[in-house]
């Protein structure tokens, strides 16, 4: 026993007793005739008192030799504090210190172990465990860690069993993503590392498991956008003799919850959304309903005049920015600059404010007039007081760029409010995915998703119309989940396998024991799968999945603080059976 | 809505009501008149009656369509059954159907699905989504869930936080036995699968986490003995500002709340026992003590006489066979020729009939008189009735045959009771174990263990009595746990990777996070790691792991139902640079 109480304890009612603590220097304060220290472990920080009058000179002496984030044990006596600090749960008391013993010393830290610190990223990603000292890191692991518990015992409750499947699999089509892990004892053979357990969850509704979930690692071999892993973490949950109905509710209820546990928030019950609706009304298909700023279409409105970059392009759409009149020209030219960046990729931006005396004045005033500018308004739902934006071009395309203006519009005018919660279905999404470059249709949820009743047909003669039983969940303009129901019949998962590209014998390889299981009696069942990482963030009000990573890669896939990957020796890859490509 | 019940929740209560099952085809029983089908899906089966009188024709007739496995949803009434079956809790009702559905056909399975099965292993293992649909396998799946959930549940009621360690971290000295991923983005580099989160739990330590826990896949690339797993799952475990008692104590409080949650067992205080004395009594580091049969070394008694045999052993010992002195010769004979088996290894086994008018036969009577034998009855604790089986050798082998010797014997004799619990801790375990092969010493539990205080010096002089802080949890024979406390200064982790033969700059290059880590106020630490497959299957009453697993892998590491590891593309190989080593 190295400690009788943990430094987030002591209350006044311990006033008077001798206790024993253990912790990290976080402070020394030094006044001459009295020297106050603070204590910190995970639990809180206690300050500790020595004085001229109570303590001894060797005590003294001792607590001078002590740097920033020693390890220390001290025994003491719990004492009313002179001046309370209410700020802190241990404010009421102090601890007069009879001992001292150094546990560890420490060299400085290469930044300060404070909730604000001077440490840059990379830095704090090198020394990561001294990053975790910090409440801001350390906090976010924890509150992770009541967001899984939370999540288990409800799924439990509702009669979910947690089965762990398998992370040494088998390599798939979509194989450019999989980490594959060679083979010792079958040499020239590689398992892969399962990017979802997709397969193994279906099986299990095969056997008979009805009620799946799992707390699982998956992972994929991408080159790394910003905020994305190669390895994460997902809910994933399956279920059998179920609609789609049946799921949403399941879900949904998991989801409220969590807002109720977790963050104390009441939901009432979720709105849904058609994709198609997303689409038109958000230009995204996960669009954030904290705020409106609807998309107004107005090719009706604006394809009239001799406006030639109108009339020119497939779709014509606006926003209106709440009190955006009061931009000033300069302003609004850089809005212009901010659509016109690669990354947005619009060609330019026309506007119209709406004066506070019901006048318009746009950009292409040359080109409308008063009673144009009103049904733009109309279209938009723009009040006087705001600013109409505009965006012309390809519909796909605009759509995009004039979500992002509405979504960077929205956190500048403090709009995404991060303590509130606005969830969403988007349902029905299209079946099919069209790659511009190839040609070709795939999976936009993935091979095993159901055309919607009486759909199926139309995959010969219009496969992009094809609607799907699939459907994400959307918080705060994040998909945090997505599923599906699925195919359960050999014949029609063999017709999709046909219409993605894979000849009969590429998908019995593949997936072989898939559809041979599904003539072993196979219910008919549908899942979902939530993005832990994620979920956990924006249940704690950010958006940005590293901090709520105990130990996350960067941009390259890199582990700074192991230094990991790395080369192995010639004798692991003789053992392997492999050779480095040195022809590169 | 598939379904308004389940297969296993209609009662007497649920009588004339209208309800609407799901379920798979277990049996039917055509008796002309009336036909009975059994209904089965995850939580029971459900009777369905069809009968001339009042089910319509066209019904009767579709049910003599299905066949086994099929998988249909049912309308109907719920009816008082005659005859009532008290062995299942649907027993007492039963459905009167009127509408089926078939939701699913199913080929005829290639084993019955029936709690007792004609399928053999390797049948079962490839079509194991239709094993998992029999009870025996299915419950233990739901088993585990159970003992996970009770073991976070109760870990984190303890304040303790489980925290998700990385999948893809680095290959370790110890690399022979790691599974590596060659990397993409970092080309020639790879990472390796963790054989446990050791370092990064230590890290978490060095990161104030105070109390961390996580069950969590684990790899080994060994040829696998019988019933190990590639990949298997531990509940990882570690605190800060802890001894060696305060982590016995927590550990325990978890593994008796399991045998009381779970199983409805209580257990009293763990006993302890040295590792010195475990080898000594029975011959190994992880006994079953729900049996006597402990050791008797008889060198003292044994060795006065012209037997050279025994003269010339290092180690004589025997174990008093309750009963024993019932077996025949020829039952006698055939333990001798168990023991001399190459498995066990012993040349030859001596023996005593513990006669029950108190007088002894032992198969050496030409050179030990009655006296003699009485001695070896005394060492061995033989009663009347007994029979004393004696080995001799070489100390560590001799202990390995007898126990095993043993444990055959107890489990012939039913002394191994399934449903009896008895943990053990065994403790003070040797810091080294030599390498008889090579002569060099390695780390006996892993290279972070803290030797016992003061200890460390002897490691020049002694090193193969450097005793550590090291524990294993043993119950029924079986190590379900074990652990140490850390070394926890760079000093004693440098010296430490000396003695195991490391260089500098290879303790530098592998592990010079962690002891950087140490040099930034490492708080002493130390932890334990249960097995969990091992821990579930003794919780369950068996000592085979592989049916707690929903997708184990056979012996040659292969999943056979989904066929990996198998070959990739040459695409692929390029990506990662690689190639396959042909030469071989």
């Amino acid at each position: 026993m190295y400690r009788t109480h943990t430094c987030g304890e002591l209350r006044a009612s311990h006033i008077d007793h001798n206790v024993t603590l253990c912790g990290w220097v976080q402070k020394v304060r030094d006044k001459g005739f009295v020297i106050w220290l603070d204590l910190r472990d995970r639990y809180g920080i206690t300050q500790l008192v020595f004085d001229e009058d109570r303590t001894s000179k060797e005590i003294i002496e001792q607590v001078k030799t002590l740097g920033r984030e020693f390890v220390i044990q001290v025994e003491g006596t719990v004492i009313e504090r002179a001046s309370k600090n209410p700020n802190i749960l241990t404010g009421d008391i102090e601890l007069l210190v009879s001992k001292i013993t150094v546990l560890n010393k420490a060299l400085v830290p290469p930044f300060t172990i404070e909730d604000k610190t001077d440490g840059g990223e990379d830095i704090r990603m090198k020394y990561r465990y001294l990053d975790i000292r910090r409440n801001p890191v350390k906090d976010k692991l924890i509150f992770r860690h009541k967001v899984t518990i939370a999540v288990r015992n409800y799924l439990s409750n509702q009669g979910f069993i947690e089965v762990e499947t398998p992370y040494l699999i088998k390599s798939t089509p979509e194989g450019a993503r999989d980490f594959v892990v060679p083979s010792r004892m079958n040499q020239g053979q590689f398992y892969a590392l399962p990017q979802s357990p997709q397969t193994f969850k279906q099986l299990l509704m095969v056997g008979g498991m009805d009620k799946y979930f799992q707390i699982v690692k998956c992972f994929r071999d991408e080159d790394l956008r910003a905020d994305r892993q190669p390895e994460f973490t997902q809910i994933d949950c399956e279920m059998a003799f179920v609609e789609q109905e049946d799921i949403l509710n399941i879900f949904e209820g998991l989801t409220r919850h969590l807002l109720k546990d977790i963050n104390g928030v009441e939901v009432g019950e979720f709105p849904r959304m058609t994709y198609d609706d997303a689409m038109q009304k958000y230009g995204n298909d996960k669009p954030d309903i904290r705020f409106g700023m609807e998309f107004g279409e107005l090719n009706a409105v604006a394809q009239h005049k001799e406006f030639n970059v109108f009339n020119s392009a497939e779709l014509v759409v606006g926003i209106a920015v709440p009190g955006g009149n009061s931009y000033t020209r300069k302003e609004i030219d850089k809005l212009t600059d901010w659509v016109r960046r690669p990354q947005v990729g619009a060609l330019g931006m026309v506007y119209c404010r709406c004066n506070d005396d019901g006048s318009y004045k746009s950009s292409v005033d040359k080109f409308y007039n008063q009673e144009d500018l009103a049904q733009w308004a109309e279209a938009t739902n723009a009040q006087a007081g705001d600013l109409i934006c505009v965006l012309s071009g390809d519909m796909n395309k605009v759509r995009a760029q004039l979500s992002a203006l509405r979504m960077e519009l929205a956190e500048r005018l403090g709009l995404r409010k991060p303590n509130e919660f606005a969830p969403l279905w988007v349902i029905d999404f299209p079946l099919l995915e069209l790659d511009e470059e190839t040609g070709h249709y795939h999976a936009m949820h993935h091979p095993f998703t159901s055309p919607k009743p009486g759909q199926l047909k139309m995959l010969d003669t219009d496969p992009g119309a094809v609607k799907a039983n699939a459907y994400d969940l959307v918080l705060n303009g994040n998909e945090i989940g997505g599923g599906s129901i699925r195919i359960h019949d050999k014949e029609t998962q063999a017709t999709m396998f046909k219409h993605l590209g894979f000849t009969s014998e590429e998908a019995t390889e593949q997936f072989g024991f898939l559809m041979d299981a599904f003539q072993y009696g196979a219910p008919p069942h549908g899942g979902l799968a939530f993005g832990l990482d994620r979920l956990v963030a924006i249940l704690g009000g950010q958006e940005t999945i590293r901090d709520f990573i105990a130990f996350p890669k960067n941009n390259s896939g890199r582990d700074v603080m192991i230094d990991a990957p790395a080369f192995i020796d010639d004798e692991q890859l003789k053992e392997l059976s492999l050779k480095l490509n040195s022809t590169k």
